[in-house]
């Protein structure tokens, strides 16, 4: 069961906020072999790796259109107006990302600027497993079209029969995804980082998936593909006080678990008196969770750490990063404000982590494993690229002139300097003076 | 001397346009006993590389106040008085990325916004070499403060007499360095993704470096920090047409040249009439600088080539992707607005890449070989994160609780659902009518 800490001393902190290591690195010289007879072999390697992992034998790796309508007219209307609803509101808060971009004269005559583009291909990998998760379809694709990404692919592992789940089908065609294939795993990851006869190539893959994936990812990475983030198993933590329910921090720290074995649940908590109350409460609501064997297990890895003062807590919390925090403090928004290393913030008692995760419109896709020291969750911006402009008239460059050739002096890098006098008609000049622009 | 391509056909764009091959990952090898040795041994392992690689036993690491009030008095004035220009441009532009925020209620009662929050910590690697290279302290150090980091590390390898160049600690102490190392290589980079005695850690890696630190920061950014982006060797495209000057095409490929022998500089031109006149530009302008022999080299690799149509020369420099491009024709705004893959742009005659690389305001940490089809340069955004929050009201909750508990149970996430449901009080309801919601 939860493992509970009683006011740790500030140095064991970094101890004790350590995750289960994940080195998805190891997996490297298992994950290689397939990326590179996807990268020789093409779709002819993807058929036969479907075959091996998926156990399936697939005539076409593409969703076909038809398969699309099938799935639009089978799924039921309760879902298709849930996911609908949820897309709505992932879109309008999106869309509010679409910031300004900076147009300024610098000094006279010298213009800079911003120029947002999308980028042009992108690849969304989502995973199979026990459940369709058509929620981190919305996540992804709502934002890539959003941004105007040209072709948007995604990939995702078929089952036995050959089919990709209806939901996730709606909710791609919903969000306009352009291709879908079936396609799984670390084959799935070469085949959008190199192309194939069927997948086209794309310049950054996104989504989550196991270790086999997330070391396909960080592979392509290095050479051939930008990837969204690291990705590592699912944590939530919560920050509490006395004015806090208990039934509800069980519930929040229960739906972390039931991800899996490996997802991480903390509670940090300044009250003492909540140790007790939220143990009971897990224990009643765990006995009536389907998933309650994967879910103890993974309380396993989970804590309850009491803290007496709230400034150690916000500290603690900060060391820790949290992909989710949920904040149910009396004056949450006070201390919302002090938290500066989290995936998403959830304030007060009632924004459970559900409602980031399906339709307040925030991204469900964060920062695992402490990366959010560094790292943002899925944005706009993560599907678009700013490319920066300038424009100097010839007095907007003389003005500069001074400052660019001396840096580019000092710097001996004297063709820069060069670049300035020929336009400048500086440079005649001055070879006539015995050429005293060179050493 | 440089390649010469007329009129080629589509399909021999993509082999035409491959940079030479930089594989750092075969560096792993090399490198990885490097960081292992910094991560067990520290400070005492720093000074014993950069006696190996630099040929200089450090007594202690760290740059001193005195040795910076020392550099800041002997740097001659002009220098001085050029960084300070330069800085005031950077910061300039920098400053008006600092977009707004969303701030949104996405429905009645469910509030959603996006926090911007610098990286607190983060370290700056400068190369050593040749030259000083204080503008790329410029360039990373001024939006690192702008930003917020609460410790900017700064790490450049010494001379031979252990002492880092005076404008790189002027530079660094005018944009908010809190500490400086001298500390090279991938000695550096270990240094600061793991922290030792002196150096603390950071999260998140910036800077350029030869193959040996790109390799480092390649491997720490699969378990222990962020990078700003994959580095590559320089390069720049200029497209041209009749009415671009010879003169200043030759300037700015010979600028782009002397940065090393593994630069790239291309010329596309719609008038095949630039080839001949451009030829002898280069010829009359490479004899007149320093680093001749080495710009000789870089032409090797670099190439001229004619494109009849603008159409198809702009979709070729949308396939290449330059980290520079300077748009040299008649009507340099329209094609600038057709640019989707590049790093920086520069538009017109007066503009050359020499303004951006110093003090126009722009950034010159861009994006290399290929990847500003996915990456951005250097920005603000670069050092900070955005971290979502939500404040729901419980009428907040209740309306978006029919999307996610329908969603929550097609994903077969019940605890989730759950979580919902007990801020609801449905599930003791339910409870009664025999535990519907479970499955």
């Amino acid at each position: 069961m939860i493992q509970i800490i009683k006011n740790p001393a500030v140095d064991t902190w970094k101890l004790l906020l350590q995750r289960p290591a994940i080195d998805t690195t190891r997996l490297f010289s298992v994950v290689e072999p397939i990326l590179d007879a996807v990268r020789e072999k093409g779709d002819e390697a993807l058929i036969a790796y479907e075959q091996q992992f998926d156990h399936v034998l697939l005539e076409t790796l593409q969703v076909t259109t038809e398969e699309i309508k099938e799935a639009i007219t089978k799924i039921p209307h309760q879902l298709k107006e849930a996911i609908t609803q949820a897309k709505r509101n992932i879109q309008k808060f999106h869309e509010a990302q679409e910031a300004e971009m900076p147009y300024m004269e610098v000094i006279p005559q010298v213009r800079c600027w911003q120029k947002r583009v999308p980028i042009q291909k992108v690849g969304l990998y989502i995973p199979g497993g026990t459940a369709p998760l058509f929620s981190t379809v919305l996540m992804l694709a709502i934002p890539a079209q959003i941004a105007g990404c040209e072709e948007i692919v995604l990939c995702t592992p078929p089952n036995k029969e050959g089919k990709v789940p209806d939901a996730v089908l709606f909710a791609a065609q919903l969000c306009g995804v352009t291709k879908i294939f079936k396609i799984g795993g670390a084959q799935a990851v070469a085949a959008m980082a190199y192309g194939t006869e069927s997948v086209p190539k794309v310049y950054k893959i996104f989504g989550p998936g196991n270790q086999y994936v997330t070391a396909a990812k960080q592979l392509v990475s290095l050479k051939e593909v930008a990837i969204d983030m690291p990705a590592g198993p699912s944590e939530v933590a919560i920050l509490a006080d006395a004015a806090a329910r208990p039934k509800y921090i069980a519930a929040d720290l229960l739906s972390q678990a039931e991800h899996g074995v490996d997802s991480q649940s903390i509670l940090f908590t300044v009250d003492e008196g909540l140790i007790d109350t939220v143990l009971s409460e897990l224990e009643t609501q765990l006995d009536l969770l389907p998933r309650k064997d994967l879910a103890k297990k993974a309380l396993e890895n989970s804590k309850i750490i009491f803290i007496p003062k709230i400034e150690d807590a916000i500290s603690m919390v900060n060391e820790y990063a949290p992909e989710h925090l949920i904040i149910m403090t009396k004056n949450y928004t006070v201390v919302g404000e002090r938290i500066v290393n989290a995936g998403s913030v959830f304030l007060g008692d009632y924004s459970p982590e559900s409602a980031g995760d399906y339709a307040s419109g925030t991204n469900h896709t964060l920062p695992t494993n402490g990366f959010a020291k560094a790292y943002s969750g899925i944005t706009l911006d993560s599907f678009t690229k700013k490319i920066s402009f300038q424009e100097l008239s010839r007095d907007g460059l003389m003005m500069l002139s001074n400052a660019i050739e001396i840096m580019a002096e000092h710097e001996q890098l004297m063709a820069h300097k060069n670049a300035v006098e020929v336009r400048l008609e500086r440079v005649y000049r001055e070879e006539e003076d015995d050429l005293s622009w060179r050493h």
